[in-house]
C-alpha cells in the first residue's frame, strides 16, 4: 500500500504544504499568504483542503516557529504568527479526522537532518541554521531537546564577545552580532560604507583586507559558540545549515581552524554543511506527519540522487 | 526485609566505601589509599571485603573520575588512577558475585542531587560543583548527560573571556581561570601579594577593594558560563556545589545579578545551592548501587532532617 503523508509549513509570510508519499516522492499540495491573527483558521483549512482532494493522506505533520511544546501540541507563544497558547495539532486534528502532530521549524530542520541527512551516524549532532539569525537543534537519538520552557538553543544570542558590538535583542556581544549572514553584510558595510550581501563579502575574500577581517571575526564567533556547546555537550559533529552553509569549506574551513585553537586538549567535534538545505523545516514536517501515522516511513525516504527541491 | 546497597567511592587520593540500607542509614565501610596502577585490584579487594562482611549486600555502584562509559561499565580513562580502558563494572562483579553498576563521580553527583537534592522537581537542572576546578552535571529524566566521547560538562575550561588569563589547560579565559575557589585566591594573591584561600577573600568583601573586584570578576565569569548553558539548553535550574557554595547568598546573589544582565529577554533560570555538598557523589554511588540491584530504595531516603555526613 502507497502510504501517504502531509506536511504544513506555517510561516510568517506562507503557509506551505505537501504530500510525501512511500517512496519519497513529493507533491505540492495548498499554499496560502500568511493572516496573522488567523492562522489557526488557515492551518485547519488547509488540513481540511488536503484530507478532502488526497483521502488516502493518513497523517499530519505541522511546523511553526516560536515557543513551541511538542509533546503537548501547543504553541505556547509566536510572535509572528499572533498565537499564543495554542492547541493547533487538536485544533487541525478537529478539522481534517486525521491524526496531527505538531513541531517547532527549528527542531523539525535538526529531526529531517538526523534521519534523511548530515546527522546521520552521530550520537548527539548540533544543526546551526546560519541566515538572518542563528539558532541550533541540540539532536540526540533522534529527539531535538526542546528546554524546560521549549526555548532551548537559542545560541545566537549568547554572548560570545562579553561587552561587544550590541544585538537587536538588547545585549551585547552575541553570536548573532558577528556571525550571521546579515551581521556579515552589516559589519562590511559599517566599515567600508558599501552596500553588500554576505556573498558579497564572501566573493572580496583575499581581495578586500576588510571582507577578510569580518569574515575571519564571523568565523571566530562561530568558533566560540561551538566551543561552548562542545565543552558543555561533546557532540560528535555540527551541522551548518541555512544561506550562509552554502559558502561551503569557505566557510567551514577557518570555523575548525579557530575551533581547534580553542580546544587546546581535546578533539574538535566535525564539522559538516547541512544536506537537506533549506528544505530540511519540510521533511521534517514529512517525517512528524508519519510518526502521527505511526508509520516509520522515512527509512525508504533514503535515496541517493539527493532529495527533490521542496514547494 | 531490609535491603542494603553499598557504594564505592574511588578518587586519587583514597577508596571510601559505605553501606546505605532501606531507611537511608549509613554505615562506614573499607577505606584505603589509593595506589595508582593497582586500582583495579584494590576496588576488587574493597567489593569482596564488603561481600564478605555483609553478605546482605544486594548491589554495589562504584565511581571514579575520568573519562567514564557509565553503560559499558568503561573506565576509558583517569590518569589520576592510570587507568585505561577496563570493564572496573565487570571485574568488580566478578569479584563479590554481586551486580556492580560503575558511575562518572561528578555525574553520579547530578544524579543524586535530582533524586534526594536541590535537584528534584526540576525537569532540567545543571549542577555546577565549584572547588579547584568547576564542571557540569547537565541532568534531565534523572540521565546526567554524558556526551558522545564521554566528555560533556567540561564548563571550567570554555572560554567564557575570550583572549583572557592563562588557564593550566593550555587555553586562554576559561571559567575556571576566574571563578574557581582555586582562581579566586589566586587572583587576590597576584594583586596584592597576600596569601589568600577563598574564603579568605570572601571575609574581605566590602572592606578591601581587591576582594571585591575579584569576586565581582568571578561571579561576572561564573554567570556567563550559566548564560551560554542556559541559552543552549533552556534548564529550570542552576545548583551549585563544591566548597565555593559554603559562600551561600554571597555567591549566588551577584550570579543572579550578572546572569540577569547577560539575558534582557529571557527569565533566568533559578540558582541554589547544592543540598548533599560534597557527600553529593557518595550519594550517587549508593542510588548506582541500588539500581544494580534493581530496588528503587532511595525513595525512602528522603528524610526531612537533611543528610548523615558519610565516611
Amino acid at each position: 500500500m502507497n502510504t501517504v503523508v502531509a506536511g504544513v509549513d506555517v510561516g510568517g509570510t506562507s503557509i506551505k504544504s505537501f504530500l510525501v508519499d512511500s517512496a519519497g516522492h513529493v507533491t505540492d499540495a495548498v499554499h496560502l499568504d500568511t493572516r496573522p491573527g488567523n492562522v489557526v483558521e488557515q492551518a485547519c483549512h488547509v488540513a481540511r483542503t488536503i484530507v478532502d482532494k488526497w483521502p488516502e493522506v493518513a497523517g499530519i505533520g505541522v511546523i511553526t516557529p516560536g515557543v513551541v511544546d511538542e509533546e503537548a501540541g501547543v504553541i505556547k507563544y509566536a510572535s509572528n504568527l499572533e498565537l499564543k497558547n495554542v492547541n493547533l495539532a487538536q485544533r487541525m486534528q478537529e478539522a481534517c479526522l486525521r491524526p496531527v502532530r505538531l513541531g517547532h521549524d527549528g527542531r523539525a530542520a535538526g529531526l529531517a537532518e538526523g534521519l534523511l541527512g548530515a546527522g546521520q551516524g552521530a550520537p548527539t549532532f548540533i544543526m546551526v541554521p546560519i541566515g538572518t539569525g542563528i539558532s541550533a537543534a541540540i539532536c540526540h537519538g533522534n529527539r531535538p531537546w526542546a528546554g524546560d520552557a521549549f526555548s532551548a538553543g537559542e545560541v545566537g544570542h549568547t554572548p560570545v564577545i562579553p561587552n561587544g558590538e550590541t544585538c537587536t535583542c538588547g545585549q551585547r556581544g552575541c553570536t548573532e552580532v558577528y556571525a550571521s549572514a546579515k551581521a556579515i553584510a552589516r559589519r562590511f558595510t559599517q566599515k567600508t560604507g558599501k552596500e553588500a550581501t554576505a556573498r558579497t563579502v564572501e566573493d572580496l575574500l583575499g581581495i578586500d583586507p576588510i571582507a577578510d577581517e569580518v569574515w575571519d571575526t564571523a568565523t571566530y564567533a562561530l568558533a566560540l559558540c561551538f566551543a561552548h556547546l562542545t565543552f558543555a555537550l561533546d557532540p560528535t559533529r555540527f551541522v551548518v545549515g541555512g544561506g550562509l552553509s552554502n559558502a561551503g569549506e569557505t566557510l567551514l574551513e577557518p570555523v575548525r581552524r579557530h575551533l581547534r585553537d580553542l580546544m587546546a586538549w581535546r578533539t574538535p567535534p566535525e564539522i559538516v554543511t547541512a544536506r537537506l538545505g533549506a528544505e530540511a523545516g519540510k521533511w521534517g514536517a514529512a517525517i512528524l506527519g508519519a510518526q502521527a501515522a505511526n508509520r516509520q516511513m522515512w527509512n525508504d525516504w533514503k535515496i541517493n540522487d539527493g532529495y527533490r527541491a521542496m514547494c
